[in-house]
């Protein structure tokens, strides 16, 4: 293992593994300035064509291996198809790089065992992951304002998530797309990891998972497409999580319940709404002698505009927890949770069972290297994009209200 | 079978079965001269104290069977404990009286087919359900809107309505409430009936139900009073169902994605909201040669003010039913679709499966027969409120926004 901290002076020697659109928009986002103190040094994709349009002073590669061992970068950023984010982070991590992984971590949840065990070897590298949506300000308050009790016991969470629309000409751009070898998974995989990180970052795991996911519904894929999930947790409090890349416009729609009331997020410019009951529901419930009664609520507005800083956000706090030992915004370690709850959603879908969690990684694998096994899916890839840049911003939810 | 038509000129002599706090509700609202052409002319109730405080000028019975076979009344309204909306109902019908009952219609599908059968066998009598909240403007509206094809193929439906707050008083008052025996079930038999009426009425059945109903979660009762159910239709539209009688403040949130956008109705006041695609979804989707776009949706507000008529309306149209031949707005038979939901979703949450539509009456029957027989909650009625009244109102979000 090498030395985890070799930065010159003050300066992060960046490596940006994988350039299609998202890698891309690292580099470009480094190169602006905006992220002081770092500096791109060495890109990597194994379409040289793909780098071409990098003018900057810096090493290209085509094969991660080697700009990992080439003493031209400190940290590395994985911008790759989500599969390899887990051989070239444990690769990158075993050869005392720092590493931040697009999101999601790993496809299935023994890779990402093996990936956490890799920083778990190297404890003092910095392990982080764009969970970009983790900088919203609304989601922090959601987080903070159950975790400090204000809520009381949450009792019911419902997240409706179909703001991911998806043309098929989407699908149709790149062969790996929304297929199980491919990318693992559909809109779990690639959308909503950022949901189903700030999911349990704001709620914890559930101890159980009913979910039913429809492959191939509005798109010409063989993955889910559009999924409902039903979960439980040890403390009797239930969830909705809907999703799907089909629906136009879709909702971006957050309800919880609790003791105190109830929370709503619509969208995610805010404000918070908070129906705030001046006696917790459940001791009203227990002891007011009426029929018909109800606690009163307040109509409470929580200030929390904005999107945050969003990727800016995530590698601004890379740099910082490299040369300052800042906490990270976005652990990759409980990027687990999110690839979990994901594999589960799937996993009960295609046993028709509940799924009780932890997930049992090995069965979870095995059944997803089956799925890939046996997929005789054709993808028609009528559109060659590999040359042309996408503005990324607007794959994403974070930056509308 | 007598003559199905024998009002006294142009009024109907209407005899009321069940004067607890809803029967007593109509009583007062006919006696009040809102129902044009309706006159009480009988009541009845095993309990005869509950009927001293009418004072009006009819008979009084304590056996429904004595009521049904006067020959004092023409038409009947049921509003006794659930069960017996079958059995009073069946001998009302095959005795020439028109019915209307409470709802749910009954108990269990088995049921609601003996009693819809009585109904086929006395085709001329008028049979209606006091599914009140189909007067509401905005489902009217909403169903309307659907049946046009305005908002093209539903493809999705989620509807969150845990505004029925209860307290545990509520529950201890009365000895049938929220026990198998007394009721068939708790929130889903007594409160939800409106709204698994509304649902069937908008969207018609769906071929799939899996359920998740938690029994006494919230209250010290035997029966379910927490529901989050997941739908299937055979068109492929999912739907998700979502109520409990332990969250305050409550939601009552409809949504309905289709293929020409979104409807939202928050509360029942209105408006109507409607994100209207100006290119339908599956168009949109399929064809548009781009990776990010979305179809163009304009901010529609459907006016549909106010409450309606709810129970006045409901007997209003009864009167106007038998007397004038008007359609009816909840013909009782179609009750039976809002049991066979309740039941599949109890039934779905106990047998931990999926349950396919339509549901076996015979099965479910006998499930519940055994959880009666099965029984050993021990209810503790603390408070008598048999002299008391209540007003119904309250019980109603119809009448809230």
């Amino acid at each position: 293992m090498k030395k985890a901290t070799k930065t010159i002076g003050n300066t992060v020697r960046i490596g940006v593994i994988g350039t299609g659109n998202m890698g891309s928009a690292h580099v470009r986002n480094i190169e602006s300035g905006a992220i002081p103190r770092a500096k791109v040094t060495a890109v990597c994709d194994i379409d040289p064509t793909k780098m071409e349009k990098f003018s900057g002073d810096y090493r290209k590669f085509t094969d991660s291996r080697e700009l990992i061992r080439s003493g031209e970068v400190d940290a590395v950023i994985i911008a790759t198809p989500h599969y390899f984010h887990t051989t070239i982070g444990i690769d990158a991590l075993d050869n005392g790089l720092h590493v931040l992984t697009e999101k999601p971590i790993s496809v299935h949840k023994a890779d990402a065992e093996r990936l956490v065990a890799a920083h778990r070897r190297n404890p003092k590298l910095v392990f982080s992951a764009m969970f970009n949506q983790r900088t919203n300000p609304q989601y922090a308050k959601i987080r903070k304002i159950i975790q400090d009790g204000e809520l009381g016991e949450v009792t019911r969470i419902n997240w409706i998530i179909t703001d991911w629309f998806r043309t098929q000409y989407y699908y149709d751009c790149g062969d790996w797309r929304a297929t199980w070898g491919g990318e693992g998974g559909g809109v779990l995989l690639n959308q909503c990891p950022h949901q189903l990180d700030l999911f349990q970052w704001m709620f914890g795991m559930p101890a159980q998972i009913r979910a039913f996911c429809d492959i191939g519904r509005f798109h010409n894929i063989e993955v889910e497409d559009n999924v409902t999930a039903y979960m439980k947790f040890a403390s009797g409090a239930t969830g909705v999580f809907i999703t799907t890349t089909g629906e136009a416009p879709g909702t971006n729609r957050l309800e919880v319940a609790g003791d105190r009331g109830k929370i709503v997020l619509e969208g995610t410019g805010g404000p918070i709404k908070w129906l705030r009951n001046t006696v917790p529901t459940a001791e009203f419930r227990a002891k007011m002698p009426e029929m018909w009664a109800r606690p009163e609520a307040w109509d409470v507005t929580i200030p929390a505009a904005g999107g945050g800083e969003q990727h800016t956000g995530i590698l601004k706090n890379y740099v910082n927890a490299i040369l300052d030992g800042v906490p990270l915004i976005a652990p990759a370690d409980e990027g687990l949770n999110a690839v979990e709850l994901a594999n589960a959603m799937l996993y009960s879908s295609f046993t028709g069972k509940t799924v009780d969690l932890p997930l049992d990684p090995a069965a979870y694998e095995r059944h997803l290297k089956k799925l890939i096994r046996n997929s005789t899916f054709k993808k028609a890839v009528n559109h060659d994009t590999s040359a042309k840049e996408v503005d990324m911003t607007a794959s994403s939810t974070a930056f509308k209200k």
